[in-house]
């Protein structure tokens, strides 16, 4: 009698694990994300490419899955934040440049003078990541980027910049990774301004952050020492065409998925649309002024046009802030 | 007393399946490495980092090995392989270039004149990899490579060039695998040349494929289709001090484990050498004339000099094929 007892036990036991297996296999992965066409569409999505047997299945390897971060994992309202940066280190390095005082657009940026600053445009934007972003080592720069992001707070919402990222995004790599997925940043920001800390922050380690870069040289220092320094030239620009190339040349195959939030995004898509089998192309529009930002065709920072009118042409999937996310931040 | 039985036997059967485990874990993970100095440290190495607890323990994440290829992962003599495709390229494309039969160094691998081949030197052999390596899509640069490494044979071996890869390399990057590591090719070889087989051959998958580039372009053809043009223009070379920066911009971490096998290797080995913590430098010393080939100081293609004295004078781990190896090829 004691045998079958235990045997009922033991199956009981084995029942209830079986519950709360799928109980967990029915948790809601998404949460932060509101019911939905647009839930539906990334949920679909993902079953479809993991159902074994399945017309759409793809093996694991080839699940990457990559995305923007300036506007689609973080703020980029209302400048982007590597740009908050460099204002900052400006700022910090006046001291030993007295001659800025009287030179563009430095001397906007410590007068505060906004007017003077955006005359400066692109031009003198990238002057001051050149002065600000070359001349030390790359593990020097490291310990400004760490140093600074753990400090610095955005002036709106009064939280440390890798606070600000959204709550969504961070269930939807998540989501990925948890069905076999390797998820990718692919942005027109620095590359070396974002490995600090997104590993931290997203759960993307160094040799999955594909962005923008300088030019680097290595030197032996008088001790025998190697150093990587960085030289105040660009090497490459991840943005708008540059993101095929990019994700061309750090992952070596295409996308399956890609998600992105503005016209800088468009190639990005595209490229991860052409490929053969099922795809996921998907648009962040920032549409809650009062959670975030509302802003798309007519913005300097994030401009959403092209892109918006391709999705649409075209049936990606277009998440609206507004409507679709139930929490904004963590 | 059936209880009892079946308890017993539950536990034979635990007890068999823990001995199959520890017959497992004793099983040589390094086969083809003839005991030594050589493989010890390598073993040592591993066992050091992977202990939890110990002084020396890495964390998953950080575990990073990087590999050359030519010459450390597969054979590099008597000329790199990527060389012997670009000049089975020339051949092919040579109906098409009529001109080539009067200009150098075309001539030269049409008329199969080794002298005025090597007269052409670095700057011809460029050319041949410029004209044979650009002016078609990623997508089609990868069907060429891909076509011709399941066909061309090594002279001397009659074999496949992915049959010529190391079984004592292949024995340790699996190894390395099966203890968390994560690892890459550094090579100064192509990197659209590498990726079409390195998964199948190494395990290796391209987004962990770090090499020399050109100039990539997208392209949007006349019906929208995007594409990845190849220009016959250098973009970086991953050799000597092009290792360490091309570490830094693919990985974003430093090795903590690197493999070479020629001066080209030098600046790699002293980088991750350079990092805090347990570091491992190997390089394979060809020196096996009868199984494989013999050269170091003075050869052309994979000279050891400089490596191998800096190697000596800091302890790095030096792998005597002949000695070391108990097997070659698989």
């Amino acid at each position: 009698m004691i045998d079958r007892r235990l045997f009922l036990a033991g199956l009981a036991a084995v029942t209830q694990l079986r519950w709360t297996g799928a109980a967990l296999a029915q948790a809601d992965p998404l949460p932060s994300w509101n019911d939905g066409g647009v839930k539906r569409s990334i949920t679909a999505f993902v079953e479809r490419v993991t159902t074994a047997g399945g017309a759409d299945f793809v093996p694991v390897a080839q699940r990457i899955a990559t995305f923007d971060n300036d506007g689609t994992l973080w703020v980029e309202q209302p400048i982007y934040t590597q740009v908050v940066f460099a204002i900052d280190r400006v700022k910090a390095l006046a001291p030993q440049h007295p001659e800025w005082r009287e030179q563009q657009p430095f001397k906007a940026v410590l007068e505060g003078d906004r007017a003077a600053l955006a005359a400066a445009g692109e031009k003198g934007l990238l002057e001051i990541i050149a002065a600000t972003h070359a001349g030390q080592t790359v593990a020097q720069f490291h310990e400004l980027v760490h140093e600074w992001i753990s400090t610095a707070r955005d002036p709106r919402f009064h939280r440390l910049y890798t606070e600000l990222v959204y709550q969504p995004m961070l269930e939807l790599l998540a989501y990925l990774r948890a069905n076999g997925f390797k998820t990718f940043i692919v942005s027109g920001g620095g590359i070396e301004f974002m490995r600090p800390w997104t590993e931290r922050t997203y759960g993307i380690p160094p040799e999955q952050v594909v962005g923008s870069s300088g030019v680097t040289r290595f030197h032996l220092g008088e001790n025998g020492t190697p150093m990587l320094i960085r030289e105040p030239k660009v090497e490459f620009i991840d943005d708008g065409p540059g993101k095929p190339v990019g994700i061309n040349r750090f992952i070596g195959r295409r996308p399956i998925f890609a998600f992105g939030n503005s016209d800088g995004d468009l190639q990005m898509l595209q490229w991860t649309a052409a490929g053969a089998g099922a795809r996921f192309m998907g648009l962040v529009h920032h549409t809650d002024a009062e959670r975030e930002w509302a802003y798309d065709r007519n913005s300097f920072v994030g401009r959403l046009d092209k892109a918006l009118d391709e999705a649409n042409a075209k049936g990606w999937t277009v998440a609206d802030m507004k409507r679709d996310w139930r929490t904004v931040f963590p």
